[in-house]
């Protein structure tokens, strides 16, 4: 067989350190943009005041600019009255000069006349001829901006390597630069490797699947402050994966490919590098959790980091490895990761000797807030980007019991939900939770059987249970529900056999059911069964897949209900009804999103959609 | 004189009711976008998987695929044999079924063959002939992603007007999107009025300024989701300004102007709008502080925000008021703003009946975090671009007490400072306290003088003193230093009298001089009086300002450091020597940075670059 088994497996830390033995990263240099493009850039100069700002001392005030030593007596009740010799708007040189018992009329923002080191405000004057009544003394320098006040000819104002806030550009624009050096954003050549992979839009034949990772790689090479150079799919081909290596050492400053590196071709992996130049491979498998079989490799001054295909992997280690790296690069400083305690809502079983990151979502219970496993595994992409943080698990820890406090690194858009919905999956589910979502709650749909459904509303994980069940069979044993469930509303929904054949029932027919999870799984292979024998099951997480799949010709029949098949217009017979029944937890109800759900669930307008689809009732 | 003094003014919340009376921000509409260019963008459409992920149920890791109850016995002592009928790759369809006794070598990824449910792991097997030797049983489902198990065909994925993370670009990617609807940026027309402004990059003329705000904006309407259109700059005159709004209206869905709003000019931003259609001008003048010039107006269901021409008073509403209202029409939602509580570092008076909001910057002392105020005043965009946040001040306080509790909004690039520099400025700190931001400490210079330097001592809000005074006269009375300063270095620094005229003292002259604050200002005018009578003074920040003045003939003469003027090769005479002293307080010494400035201010490098300074030792 020839498969190599990972054995030599460091952890990041060592990892990097490995790296940064050979490649050090460091900005490339600089270019010159318009400060109309330098929002979010990185400073590639320092900056140091050419000119005063403000450039010559002003008026801040519409008003009258005096020698603050004429108004010192000034009150309502005892005016102080000078002669106004003259008017300065803004933008206009001031040619004359102010002697005592004098004043200027003078715009905000008009340069300060000599002689004078004060301005009184419009609204604390009157005039009378060509005199000028002041009700209030000022000191000296009130309604003033003095020159350099802002900021003085010479003063260092920001340094290199910061990254241009709004408010900086409005400085930079303020001491006169129309364009200013940047730092220059590294180029990162991706590509995917993988047999099995094609590219999104095109025809998804049989056993391929739609690559992942070149696309969320070069989303996540964006905001590391780089560019992506997008290299496609290669398949895993010694020689395909280093043309493609070659070819991205030539046109970037750091390759990334993902995929082609877990045991079954790694020995390709370590090939590829023979012959490029030093120093080649340097590290091959991480003892981290997902994400062990990474590789990463330099040639000359450019890094090749090889990352899982598995697009969780990918991403966990893009974060922990390629991310820090190339933000040296980029100048782009990380964004704060806040951290925060939660309680783990469920025990969980980790690995010795390598460090997990176990992404998790958030929920708040009563007043405190608890952490739930996201157990999507490496390959669950939708599952991940639903994560609020992770949880870092040591390596010397193999066990977090549950309610254990651990501490969660959040993501940047982490926000706890406001309603986990469980049990069974129903197409009605979704009609009423899309209105909830409408109205700004962040709802969980965990729709993965009864089992599970019940377990989470003991765990008080769960808010709303979703129980589907054959009309007429009991909901299992019903001491098993918890006595803090109110029944919220009962649907009817007619089922079918759907076909397009002539017969439904035949042997070696393949049937589009339900997953395990529907609640109508186990009662609908027992009614095949009790009209034939030898057939076979595509389970489906939805009725809109089984239909795919007898449209494809994939299955022979489908259990559908009855509104999809007559929507599709396949022929059908009566199967049976089920029972769609909502429960939610008592204390659910006095809140906010509890309000919303009773509104919608009891609402004229779900009636009227419901209505409209046949067989609901 | 017919100027106009504000009357009606609205608060915040009731400029924004007025406005949405008349127009209410909606998104535009959507537009296509390749998948590659979607990140960081607002989706446009719910998404609804079409199909199932993964699209078939496959193996996740390398091994065989196998009927998990043919391993059900297996042990380390009790192997399981089967029969190895093939091999399935990934991306290859499984033609093979699997029975009894049989497996199947499989790859990670690849599609999982009928007849099995389950995929045992290389790492736990042997090869023995054309059977496999398999040490540990197996569950079903174990080694496989499920087909539909991350996300199930017909699955509500997410819903428009979400941002699109790079989580959520790998999740398009895997459901076959090419290419995904997102929301139209709205196009935001920005110009600047006043007479008095020039464009960054053009010669700085007398009584002009370089322009901030339409850079400023143009950066914070990009940060609102927006693709801002820079107008340029109009004078004070009401067709131009009419003119510039018509243009606005004809190219942008927002239209922002600045400046021209003050009382001296409002009655022309009044007529702007007359004839343009309705409604018109809708808020004129708002009660908060900064920002009281303020108008809103709007032409049909296009809005035109009028902020004031003060750049940090513009910021400040655009803040309050613009960004609100464009964040609704990008579906861009505003970073979470994290507060803070913070003590006030010093007592402020605030203004009864206008709501202030007072920027400050953070400094930890000791456990505690104070929240210093900054006054630059509101033309001050560059110590605006230092803040770390605000305290928002309601209508009905007018003081906080020093050290009373304050909550502060933080800016997103919120960082306390590590030291504090107060006292009098001179060219020495600059090269002392670049190399420590280099390091990445930050450090805030505070030059304002010495009695401002010792209150911010004394109020243990600044960390370091420079003391720069005539050699020979004392600081000031030694009993005002706080005991527990220690003087860390004395520099002496010669200081002359140059020029470019023949004569240095004569009737008339205007002599460039450090402001107060420099220690050195009010000994360098008695100097020059005890030499002639009739004389000038221009007040500089720094000493490369005053070099300027001189040079352009703005100034006679200029009092400078030795080595600045044999830089600039201009003529000099002896004038006096000054001692710089770095005093430090105790308790910093024993810190991070207060080692790092110890090091620092000792170092033979700084020893090195201040030798190659004539006249400083």
């Amino acid at each position: 067989m020839g498969r190599v088994v990972f054995k030599k497996l460091v952890n990041v830390e060592e990892a990097l350190e490995a790296l940064y033995e050979h490649v050090k990263p460091h900005p490339l240099g600089v270019e010159e943009v318009e400060i109309k493009e330098a929002y979010g850039r990185i400073l590639g100069e320092d900056v140091i005041a050419r000119i005063d700002l403000p450039p010559f001392s002003r008026a801040i005030l519409d008003g009258y600019a005096v020698r603050a030593i004429d108004t010192s007596f000034a009150s309502e009740t005892n005016l102080a009255r000078l002669k106004v010799i003259g008017r300065i708007p803004a933008g206009e040189p001031p040619l004359l000069e102010v002697k005592e018992g004098e004043c200027i009329e003078i715009d905000t923002g008009a340069f300060l006349p000599r002689g004078t080191d004060a301005v009184v405000r419009v609204e604390d004057t009157s005039i009378d001829g060509d005199e000028v009544m002041i009700y209030d003394s000022v000191g000296k320098g009130s309604g003033i901006a003095a020159m350099g006040s802002d900021v003085y000819h010479g003063q260092f104002v920001m340094s290199e390597g910061k990254e241009i806030t709004a408010e900086k550009v409005g400085v930079l624009a303020g001491l006169g630069y129309h364009k200013v050096d940047v730092l220059m954003r590294p180029h990162v050549a991706i590509f995917s490797t993988g047999n099995e992979l094609i590219e999104p839009g095109e025809e998804l034949g049989a056993s391929k699947i739609y690559d992942v990772n070149q696309y969320s790689i070069g989303a996540l090479v964006q905001k590391s402050g780089c560019i992506p150079i997008y290299l496609g799919i290669k398949k895993d081909k010694i020689e395909e994966i280093r043309e493609a290596v070659v070819e991205g050492l030539r046109c970037a400053h750091v390759v990334i490919m993902s995929g082609g590196t877990s045991a079954g071709i790694s020995d390709l992996a370590y090939k590829v590098f023979d012959g490029l130049g030093g120093p080649g491979l340097i590290v091959h498998g991480i003892a981290a959790k997902p994400g062990k079989p990474t590789i990463i490799a330099a040639i000359g001054d450019k890094p090749i980091f090889g990352l899982p295909g598995f697009p969780v992997s990918a991403l966990v280690i893009y974060d922990l490895i390629v991310d820090p790296f190339l933000r040296v690069m980029s100048g782009k400083k990380d964004e704060v990761r806040r951290k925060l305690k939660a309680k783990l809502a469920t025990r969980h079983v980790s690995e010795r000797g390598r460090r997990e990151y176990l992404p998790v979502f958030l929920k708040h219970r009563r007043k405190a807030l608890i952490a739930v496993p996201i157990l999507g595994g490496s390959g669950a992409i939708a599952s991940l980007s639903s994560a609020d943080g992770f949880v870092e698990i040591p390596e010397n820890v193999d066990l977090i019991e549950k309610e254990e406090t651990v501490r969660v690194d959040l993501f940047s858009d982490a926000r706890s939900a406001d309603l986990i919905a469980v049990g069974d999956s129903s197409p009605i589910s979704q009609i009423i939770l899309e209105e909830l979502r409408r109205s700004g709650e962040k709802v969980r749909a965990e729709f993965r059987g009864l089992e599970h459904g019940l377990t989470w509303i003991r765990d008080e994980i769960a808010d709303l249970l979703v129980v589907c069940r054959p009309e007429g069979e009991p909901i299992l044993d019903p001491s098993r529900f918890p006595s803090r469930l109110t029944n919220l509303r009962n649907f009817k929904m007619k089922m079918v056999w759907a076909s397009y054949d002539k017969e439904i029932f035949y042997p070696g027919s393949t049937f589009a059911l339900p997953r395990i999870g529907s609640g109508l799984r186990r009662y609908a292979e027992d009614s095949i069964r009790r009209r034939v024998k030898d057939f076979d099951v595509i389970e489906t997480w939805s009725y809109d897949a089984a239909m795919d799949l007898i449209l494809n010709r994939r299955a022979t029949s489908a259990l559908l209900p009855l509104y999809i098949a007559t929507k599709y217009g396949v022929k059908f017979i009566d199967a049976f009804s089920a029972n769609v029944r909502y429960l939610v937890c008592d204390e659910v109800l006095s809140t906010r999103v509890g309000k919303r759900l009773l509104r919608r669930i009891k609402s004229k307008e779900l009636d009227l959609t419901l209505s409209s689809l046949q067989g609901i009732s």
